[in-house]
């Protein structure tokens, strides 16, 4: 196993975070360098949204400000990650060139505002973005505290415009070649969409096939827009890491992605990352499952490898229909979260809290009150303080799952889009289900895609693989057959890339090793559910029923208890040669998926980390384990409200209060604490 | 009586539908063939979207693949629907042609995609439309398998383009000549729009006169354009008639219209229609009574003729929030129930399920597994083999109902823009309430328009009669003064055709058939109710309270309990020469319904069918009866899940079991099952 | 204290309202003339949506028609409120000119439709409204039955237009001279919007700034858009009102406006109204205080002067969700409660019901059935009645407050799109929290603004707050340290004028008033409260729970219950010099209003009008209190659905009955009745 990480340059956990002084006079800025100091903050995140200070016309920079922001942290010893600004386009820009406003998926033309507002097939933004990250590059290259590249901010969104059209068609002749191709695999026949020229296609949006933003009458089209629009917004990060790459290819470059975020595809971009940070702002309804899936995604989509919590905010946003407060000790509670899946590197959104504009209210290290007297702020100085103490000796660690979920971001635009059978079908809640019960048995868990190798895994879960991406399936059966556990649903097999559905009976080639054939799937409304007895108890059936017919009948593990299809196999088990191909016919309750999770844990020998099974709900106990050279770190995060007591399984030394424990010692862990302990 | 099969030179009941080879490669082809025959399939409908296949530009047409699938079904003995294609107008077209599509209600210009896209006022659509369809009449005119011609498909939705603009200010100038007279019915010195000049008259859209789809600020005009709109696409319909009328005279032509469809006022179209076939997807909440209800509507709108079931799902859709199965036995029973409200020919829409695009999930005769291996399959073919053993016997058999409702389109729109008295007004839904009280009686029951003849009718039910199309009144009071029952309710008689309110007092001309006056309409929130005792029982007055005076004290039969107006007239009964008129001033439950409806049945000696009130459930059992010189063939369907067993009133013979029956001997009828019984 | 009529040259009150005859043919029109003196109604509205008819194109005047409708009531002794039509222009100058049209928020292009439809800043209607309403001044001025003008009517709504873009930027320049101050105002830094040009600037509308009507990114920005809006519409309105006022000095001129509403800032236009008129439609949930609360803004906005009750329904309106029918005895309730507040005229919409459009189902004192038999009727004639007899005797009186609420539009604007903490903070339901406190407790209230003198208060209560106008903070304080009692809440005092945070913590200047700091504000979701004990009770805590820290530890009065901030002050009263400031930090049940507001009456010795606290539901009865030259008129209405009996407080005259009551004696109210007792 190589351990990598995120920065090979730093040596210490970076803790700091975005800072915006040229939102404030100059007088604030020495105020701020004491009060980031104090809080023991050893690095920001500079020149976010600077593009129409920095660049007052097509020919004109100037770099005077951020000079002297530039030496100002540099002096003070912080290190840097410099953003390069083109989040948002200036309002001349966009004044003189509309070309580079976007246009909505229901044709609406856009005028200037907002951020995220660039089209990506506009010439100018290609021509001014990159001209602008070089320009950055060639500046500020010798600042030897600059520790990585941040482009832009938080790309997204969609562009309906006629640039993109013209950019889609291109696309397309790229991928398709010849208009005989596109027609075959967007099933044109059907409802006489027959194209003769590449001109004639347009964008699926609300003007043309779409009804809804998840309704549309062409899925093989709808998708390869979605791709498309996922591929553009890409080059453009291409294009500005190119530019920056040629100036300075020691530095690493990275831009801050947004975890599960439908719009783009992820796993692409990563192989272009030189390493990945993302952004995590968890809505009020969020368990610590959820959060924790999160950062499992945006570890896997690059190999494993440590990434940086690039944006939190410290205590409160401003988006949510509630901004609850962060209750005390959260904050350094989700911190430790982050590093227990892989964070190299703790950082917020923001240093001081701006004055004006949608952000205002949203959380700050330092608050528009101006001094360190504040919860918040001695939170943050608290945990700048032990992070200062681990000093960097887990930097580079890794998590050794041997369970894997698989998610691809193909397959939910294909979902999105599905048309039928029920509109509360949910891919990420589906794989969240399975996620969740394997966390409260505190497995590790890797969340891979399509191209991630299978070797080191034991088990693979593949909730809702509708869309089967080619080849897929051959690994899958090598997987099995060379003594793995897979685990498929409902929903499964059915289309291939092009959303053309499989023929000669669902699940397509899954069939064989899971060794059954899905004849039809009832789609039931909410408040409807059948039920089945799993291992002694029964449990609900719910959301869709497939009527399954098994190859061999005793592979039946469950079968419904009513209805019309009351007999028939809901849970069954194939063997093919080595491994073992679970079949799961319908959505249950969180109950059925910890059961079903344990047994094929017990099954496959696979133990949790620490054994805290017996705890009142093991769902708000973490536990994960990184290792590197230095050692195996424990993690275990208390995310109940009452103190909890454990067993530690090794001798080993907690880290931050050195104590040193023995086998079976048994630790308090108070609500909201948490603990590393090194083995 | 005459009785009239949808088709003269039909001799035994179709059975079939859309059939879409266009989209599979040939091998695929006869394998169908094969399939189609086994399932006891006698016809299939053909060419419903291949227009941008056939027709490759403006001056290209190829008919090549359509003739080798013309001779292919000849040759396997299958009937045909021949399709014009229209539905769905070619890419090149919208590309070089935009005027052919549609403005959106709010605006929105279209751009190619979807179907039913075009302008039917596109001067493009126009010429190309039925040029397509007379090519297709000369090039298929000699094939005798053709039974009829299927233009477009599903024709619906609004156009509000420039185009149309222009065309709705012809059809303005064509009604009402003047100006003057249009100022007058629009009441334009309301709000000051006094219009000087027919051009400055606009489309009342969301850009114009409407704030949300049934929110107007103009009524009559807003009518006036729902009226303009209906005849537009009317036109369009009209247009292909006409050519493939000039090359087959003798082939009747249809279009499939979709039951209670608001945009469209199907009766104006029936009168262009050789026969009405219509599509049957009933939603998850519809009940039996409400699938009658389409069915008899469908039927009435063509003077009682035989209709074509030309599209419902054999298994599942695809559009509903949750697709459910067809439970076993239920497409079987759905297809009888159409039967046993007139229709001659039973069609699915489709024979093989489509591999991509929006209604790959739909179900279909041959599923995506390809085989005749799947209880779909073997129910199709179940029941393809009895409506073989049943021959033609049936076809053109008559119901001859006693009572008749009032449904006009005209009223409908009115209602669905009225401001006041309540959002919660519900036209369809008011009829359905005294057609589920008829159909639990067991009573056929006609659905009629302003033009139909009272003649053979003893009751007429008019719910919410709010508009009151010039001269009905005197064909109510001729109805009512030779002995019919009359029955208004609350809303009735309140505007003439251009939505101007009647002066003089509400209901209008009807005041004095029915011996009131309606001063004030209260309207009730959705959580408070009146209350009413009628015959004996408490119902609940909901909804309106129309407060009301009588003529003749007598005439009152309830008065309100509560409120300001407790002790005023709610129910009333208005003798005018040898009829009865009655007053129903407010909305109420199910069971005042039902009882209402079973004294005015015996008040004019109307008897059920077969008297089976004794059941549980009487609306779980439906009974109609059908008769043509063959005999009386009456329908007893059992909707519920449970068996049922009942008392046969004469002696028969029951098809399909050939069981002789005498006089009042007793019969079961399993769940969902049904017996066709010939007297 | 002076005592204003709303018009010097009215003696006694007024009774009437809108009158479209254009709307029927003239032989309807005697029959009215006959029916409204029957009905004791002295005035109508005329002239309000005539501008097409009487202007048929640019050039060209008709008032041939008006003249004979303007003959005909003077010939019957009617008053005249003449209006000028220009609420909606002619189809001609939509068609002709279309820049009279506006451009929706979302950018959508309206065609000609509705009213209320004239770009503000639309070149065309700048010059043709004033120049309409000159014609009409010139046409009428001698007309001696016209006691005011009534331009336009019902001004409101927005429009995002090029025309308005243009104006909106010249708008800005005077604002703030140099983009300096423009790009600090609203913190362009943020998000790098730093303009360089005027013309670079946009509208903030759904295509720009905004992402939902009340969701923006640039707050700053948005509110100017607001004033902007706000003074374009009032500019059109001083448009004619300079016009009439050089032709007619003496007549004065109102428009009429409609209470809490949102888009424009009543407080500007009060300036330039000779005097207030509004229109009261309340909503079927609107309670006894709510109306009573507009009735005291309109008051409250024209420094306490009479007012006029411009519209109101007499039965039933047509746009509610339910549309019930005004009890009887409501109407003329509801047209003394407005007098109650300072009304001297009641009118109504309408005289005659409309044919047709979408007010036909909107109520009238003639209904379609055209007669005097209606019970609306009868009630309108009873009210009318009992106006004639109190003649003018209560004209020109006023209300003596002690207690002021703080009310601002700019505010408003503020928390419509503030971002965060909470989608439920609502500012005038904050507002009428207390104000119902007040009124169940009876006592006299004015709403006033930043700019009204706080000589004549106790009490202050400044309910959300949230935007400190700049000074205000100096009057507060003047009037705490003279002895008042200031109350204050959550979000007080956080952002200047421009939206800019106030820096060096939360309240602002106002912490030194209120003796406190607010570190921060939790937020809680709908279903959670905190809670906290008040004078012995328990309250609920919920919306929003500020985190407080007060100077002096003796200030707290409340803690919280709960939570992390269990302990932490929630209610808190700091003496300051001469008087007290309490600071209330979350958002309570209507038990705790009554309360506090209790005890600050007690502590300030502000005494009831009337003593009736021991009345089951002092909510349900309203009692107020107007003075002038001749006497004092205490107000007793009964909304209550039982009869009550109360004992006057001192020898005087009840009104109507002209029943003389002694001290301490005790009278019977009816359910929904009143009286007036002039002592």
């Amino acid at each position: 196993m190589t351990y990598k990480k995120f920065n090979d340059r730093v040596e210490e956990i970076l803790y700091g975070g975005d800072y915006n002084p040229e939102q404030w006079p100059e007088e604030i800025w020495e105020e701020d360098m004491k009060l980031l100091k104090e809080a023991n903050i050893n690095e920001v995140t500079l020149n976010v949204f600077s593009w129409a200070s920095i660049q007052p016309s097509e020919d004109e920079y100037d770099f005077r400000r951020l000079d002297k922001i530039m030496n100002l942290v540099r002096k003070n010893g912080l290190k840097v990650m410099l953003a390069t600004s083109t989040a948002a386009h200036p309002p001349w820009m966009a004044h003189r060139h509309p070309d580079v406003l976007r246009t909505e998926f229901d044709g609406k033309k856009r005028k200037f505002g907002g951020r995220h507002n660039s089209c990506p097939n506009s010439p100018t933004y290609r021509k001014y973005a990159p001209l602008l990250a070089k320009k950055l590059a060639e500046r500020y290259k010798d600042y030897d505290n600059i520790v990585a590249w941040h482009i832009s901010n938080e790309y997204g969104g969609v562009c309906c415009c006629e640039n993109c059209e013209k950019a889609f068609r291109l696309w397309l002749k790229d991928k398709y070649k010849t208009l005989d191709n596109l027609n075959y695999a967007w099933n044109t026949e059907f409802w006489g969409h027959h194209f003769y020229d590449w001109d004639e296609i347009v964008i699926p949006d609300l003007r043309s096939e779409f009804f809804a933003w998840n309704r549309t009458q062409f899925q093989g089209m709808s998708l390869d827009y979605f791709r498309f629009n996922s591929d553009s917004i890409f080059r453009n990060y291409q294009d500005e890491y190119r530019e920056i790459k040629k100036i300075t290819p020691d530095i690493p470059i990275t831009t801050n992605l947004m975890g599960f975020y439908e719009d783009l595809d992820y796993r692409k971009w990563a192989k272009y990352m030189d390493f990945v940070s993302w952004d995590n702002y968890p809505s009020n309804e969020c368990g610590p499952a959820e959060i924790a899936m999160s950062h499992d995604l945006m570890r896997g989509i690059h190999n494993g490898d440590s990434f940086v919590l690039m944006e939190q905010t410290p205590s409160v946003t401003n988006w949510l229909p509630y901004n609850a407060l962060k209750r005390p000790g959260i904050m350094r509670l989700w911190s430790y979260q982050a590093m227990a899946h892989g964070a190299d590197c703790i950082q917020f959104f923001q240093m001081r809290r701006t004055r004006g504009a949608c952000e205002a209210l949203h959380g700050a290290v330092i608050d528009h009150v101006g001094t360190n007297n504040t919860r918040v702020y001695r939170e943050v100085k608290q945990l700048g303080l032990e992070l200062h103490k681990l000093k960097g000796e887990i930097l580079g660690s890794r998590l050794d799952s041997k369970v894997a979920i698989y998610f691809d971001w193909n397959n939910w635009y294909a979902l999105r889009v599905s048309a039928g059978p029920s509109i509360n079908i949910d891919y990420k809640n589906e794989i969240l289900c399975y996620y969740r019960a394997l966390f409260s048995e505190h497995i590790d868990v890797d969340i891979i895609g399509p191209s991630d190798p299978l070797d080191n895994y034991k088990i693979l879960i593949a909730p809702m693989m509708f869309m089967s991406q080619d080849g897929y399936y051959d690994k899958v059966k090598k997987f099995v057959s060379d003594g793995g556990t897979f685990v498929a649903t409902y929903l499964t097999g059915m289309i291939d890339e092009n959303y053309l559905f499989k023929l000669g009976g669902y699940p397509g080639e899954y069939k064989e090793v899971l060794g059954l054939w899905v004849e039809e799937s009832d789609a039931l409304p909410e408040d409807k559910a059948n039920s089945f007895i799993y291992d002694g108890t029964k449990y609900p059936a719910k959301l869709i029923c497939d009527l399954t017919h098994l190859d061999k009948e005793d592979d039946c593990l469950s079968v419904y208890e009513e209805d019309f299809y009351k007999g028939m196999p809901v849970v069954s088990r194939h063997e093919f040669n080595k491994g073992k191909a679970y079949y799961i016919g319908t959505h249950s309750s969180s109950e059925f998926y910890r059961k079903l999770v344990h047994n094929l844990c017990v099954e496959q020998d696979i133990k949790p980390i620490i054994d805290i099974s017996a705890l009142d709900d093991p769902e708000q106990i973490e536990v994960t384990a990184r290792e590197n050279y230095n050692g195996k770190f424990i993690f275990v995060l208390n995310h109940s409200d009452k103190d909890i007591e454990i067993s530690l399984p090794q001798n080993g030394t907690v880290l931050l209060s050195e104590e040193h424990i023995e086998n079976g010692h048994r630790i308090k862990i108070k609500a909201h604490d948490l603990l590393i302990y090194k083995v």
